[in-house]
């Protein structure tokens, strides 16, 4: 019953054994190894984009803020919703990588934002004042931080306002994989298809170590994106070790695999929540993520039998009140199971 | 017969069955995890340095330069050698991550800095002078990236000329491990009791997967290195297995036991190449890399039979006039083997 | 009939006088003339601060992001109103001071932070907590940029919160002369007595070519504002040409004086506009900027005879129905009379 | 007998009058006032370059930093003298600006970068390695901070060597006056027409109060130009009066006839100096500035009667024995007289 996070779960064993594998003999560093070329290949295939360029980082953080860094120049705006990882969990490491840019809150339900809402936003920035942050990049999460998804339609309204403006869209796509699940729709039509200019495609939070890949569908700030990289840090010696992890993860659909997983195990949790009588969804349920409200007696029986999950109130704890309505997130992974959420709902129902 | 960089090699076996072992159940997050505490303890008593503050990170590049931005302002120097991996190999990483403080180069010989070059230095820094670059921070290599080491009295003075102009002392230890065995000293002899403050106690060459422990001998500021490593975005969420990599390292002396290794590799080599007539050394071999420079015809023979290392010139080829000297490097990791030197000695020498 | 900025005014004569006065012979420079001795007694003695450090600047996003600079770290929040000029009209340039630090916005009406959003704004963020933007650094803008003022029982009320947190209080005073003499306040009163830390005291918009003293009322992070100033280019060279502005400023009160007039020239304004039968106040008018909405054919009159001035949607313009109502902003300076003035409501009236 | 720096010089009358002139009635802000519009013609004629884009800054650190900041990215080199003022008398300020470039020191004689040097260091940067600083911008001073000068033929080498490496070439000319009265050259064949892509046109120095043009002969990063010039802080709102010193300095060659002026004074002080027995120059005196060796007596009883000026090393004083030779720099300004030079003359002599 660890629900605190989707990265709080362990590697995928098939991810071990290709790491294990990959540690063979020498191999030359810093990304020159040749499972990257086998990496870099399937990636482009996936995407169906021949000239994207890949590359392989190991924190999200990093995916988001070196994918924003090459977009956006400090004097600029990076247009996000205010429940955005970029604006709310990175301690300021946008600003910090591109050298100052502005986020710019833009408002939406459910943590996604609207196609007007962006509209007004971009349109409201005084581009050509010297004075005013100029227009920069739009970024978007999908699945958001919500839990919930942006359709393709809705992808492809957000890149055409982007585009009417030449700005580019950066889709954070730490949990890309719950996202894609939940749609019909193919890993190109989801991003360069819909608008989408650079993707953060996650790995770590479904089933790797620590590796996202980021996705630059145009390459022509590859190597300006290799430069930064390497003096962000994180440019790795033994690289050879990310690309088995990236190799693995798209072997055999491995990634689509424990992202339907996890996203059945969220909508297990989610039915089986509101079956409660006075309990509710505080998002729609798209992926593998679960915000729910409960009154805190129900709380405070399944935490105290050791089911493990934050409430979304970083002031909220099990004493108080039994009635009172506290809302909680709940994070399924690949490792999931059956079990752990019957096991949660059977506390939560007693 | 790899010897481009010690990082080409692979990860100890013992390493990755520890990362194998670390892969079960759920673990906390960023750095929460239960090995972490372990790794913590463990680097503390091998320092003899029960409050120091230690951290995790997976470059080396990484631990440089976070080291040295808790220790500098962006208005001032630091002091650091012509042949040091921080103004050489990281893309102005430290400036990126100080803010834009200047790295003064201390020349000397054999890649160190010696005590009275780096008096000078500090002293002719105008200091108190709003529009001089202020003093800073000292940073020296251990083992150097000329292959050669300070010995502890070495270290002394120099820690103690930066003490005198209460500045802090950094050691690069990205090979600490090979110049500890070279030595007769303890790792708190070679450190904190010599005067360095702040070390970057590497890994990642010394047969880890992608780990450097960052050691604050003083821990005022670990929480000031915590939020800069978030927003550097080098914060692991499965941190764990980070931290299971220095937990094996440290086990049973396996660090010690590798760096002797790769010393002992590099010493057959240098003594190996002395032996041919018209070979010489660059500087001496005190830990696992050796500077050699022979004709252009030895090279041709090793490389044309795959022997895999750099020229110190980049412009530099197999092509040319076969008696020309030309100067080489050699780097010995943990699973160099004898067999490797041999072969490659009997190549040269033929 | 110039109502755009009270920064198109010329300087007073007084103030040229002065600076005419200066251009005798010799001066050191960078700020060691004798006329900054003079500056830096007046100013501690006009705020009863005789430990205050202070230094000129010549424009005020420089007074303000400096002030801002040496209160906050990269990692941490200004918290600050939506319509601030830090936020708005700056090109993101605390960002690029500060390192990266995150501007939170707090809402309240007619331009001023009220104390309970302040209070809810600091104690939401999630200090401690090494994934989010910590607290940093409180700033207010007296004169706000909507034209109201903060009363001292305002900036006490927020000044005690914003030291309950252990974060220092700036004051944007770019306009602080109108709002003093709004204000039966004594400098002191409205400033350290009621917890401001520091002070961008504005003197261009005033009358003067372009000075702003920053005020510093704890001297601990003096030199570092030394530091950053000349890092910034800030430092002038014929310094004394800075302070001798500033000397002609406090002379004989002619900073008051000045300020005094142009309030009166607002509340004409401001009064002569509340008379018309279709026109309102936006604002209201405490110190020398109106806020006024009137149909556009009463802007239109007014604009084709020469007033100048500015509507508050950058893309609104006199064409257009006659009766929609458009909101514009006037500001008064040292120099309108009540002749422009009149003749302005003669337009408008018309 | 005012020899510390050019910069402790009055302001000429013509400039003040040009001010005061301009104190009239209102004007538009940050840059839109008239008189601009007719510096920006003035300059563009004197330098033949229709096209250029033309600012005013306020300080020479303000004029340098900008002009390189759009010129070189954070990970790359800006190749200058050890003895530039960008590297020992800006506290950093480049580095801020530019986001962490680092400066390349390329060693000369006198304060000059011989093309051969240039070469030699652009074509050893390992361009295209990730790991390694890459190539930037070139920047050279003239007048140089030793006050000796690039002849054109010097400029165009230089010029020829960056350009052949696709680098612009930057010219700090906060004494370029003083460089071109001592040259049969035009502004034009000294700069563009030699290769110069940027010039810091320096005035602060020579007569004005405090401004320097940056001309950007290819006006391709003009609006990047600005919004870092905003972003920085160094647009003023009262621009005019910024507008009208320039204007002023143009009027009817007043700036070349200053700055014969300085050098012509230069020049007496030098040729006595060394009729000296004892005494002989450092430097060359191309300029406005000499270095001269002389035995500490002399120093001693020309500083007590009221000489001031710098020695060379920060820490010789007036202590010590007589016949040491000690170095000290002379900086004569528009302001200097023969009655100055002769007066000091005869004091060392004596």
């Amino acid at each position: 019953m660890y629900f605190k996070s989707d990265n709080g779960s362990a590697v995928h064993p098939m991810v071990m054994d290709a790491m294990a594998k990959a540690n063979q003999g020498y191999s030359d560093s810093y990304g020159d190894d040749l499972i990257m070329d086998r990496v870099r290949d399937k990636v482009r295939d996936l995407f169906e984009a021949p000239e994207a360029a890949v590359y392989l980082v190991a924190t999200g953080t990093t995916a988001n803020v070196l994918s924003l860094a090459i977009n956006v120049t400090p004097w600029q705006a990076i247009y996000c919703h205010p429940l955005s990882h970029i604006h709310n969990d990175e301690c300021n490491a946008p600003e910090f990588y591109t050298g100052g840019a502005k986020l710019k809150l833009v408002e939406g339900k459910d943590g996604l934002i609207p196609a007007s809402a962006l509209e007004t936003a971009i349109a409201s920035s005084m581009q050509g004042d010297v004075h005013c942050t100029q227009r920069g990049v739009v970024s978007i999460t999908n699945l958001s931080e919500a839990g919930t998804r942006y359709t393709t339609a809705a992808v492809r309204e957000l890149g055409a306002i982007a585009h009417s403006y030449n700005l580019p869209l950066h889709m954070d796509g730490a949990r890309f994989a719950n996202a894609m699940v939940a749609s019909a729709a193919s890993p190109a039509e989801l991003t360069w298809k819909s608008g989408v200019d650079i993707l953060s495609f996650g790995g770590t939070k479904n089933g790797l170590m620590g590796v996202e890949a980021v996705v630059l569908f145009d390459p022509e700030k590859a190597w300006e994106f290799e430069l930064r990289r390497k003096r962000g840090g994180h440019l790795f010696s033994k690289h050879r070790y990310l690309s088995a992890q990236m190799d693995a993860y798209l072997d055999g659909d491995l990634w689509i695999e424990m992202a339907t997983s996890s996203n059945q195990k969220a909508a297990r949790l989610s039915q089986g929540i509101l079956k409660l009588p006075d309990a509710s969804l505080v998002y729609p349920t798209d992926g593998n993520i679960v915000f729910a409200s409960m009154p805190r007696a129900r709380h405070r029986q399944a935490m105290e039998a050791g089911a493990k999950y934050y409430f979304v109130s970083p002031t909220a704890t099990t004493n108080g009140p039994d009635d009172e309505q506290l809302a909680a997130r709940f994070v399924c992974s690949w490792s999931t199971t059956d079990k752990d959420i019957d096991a949660f709902l059977k506390l939560a129902q007693s």
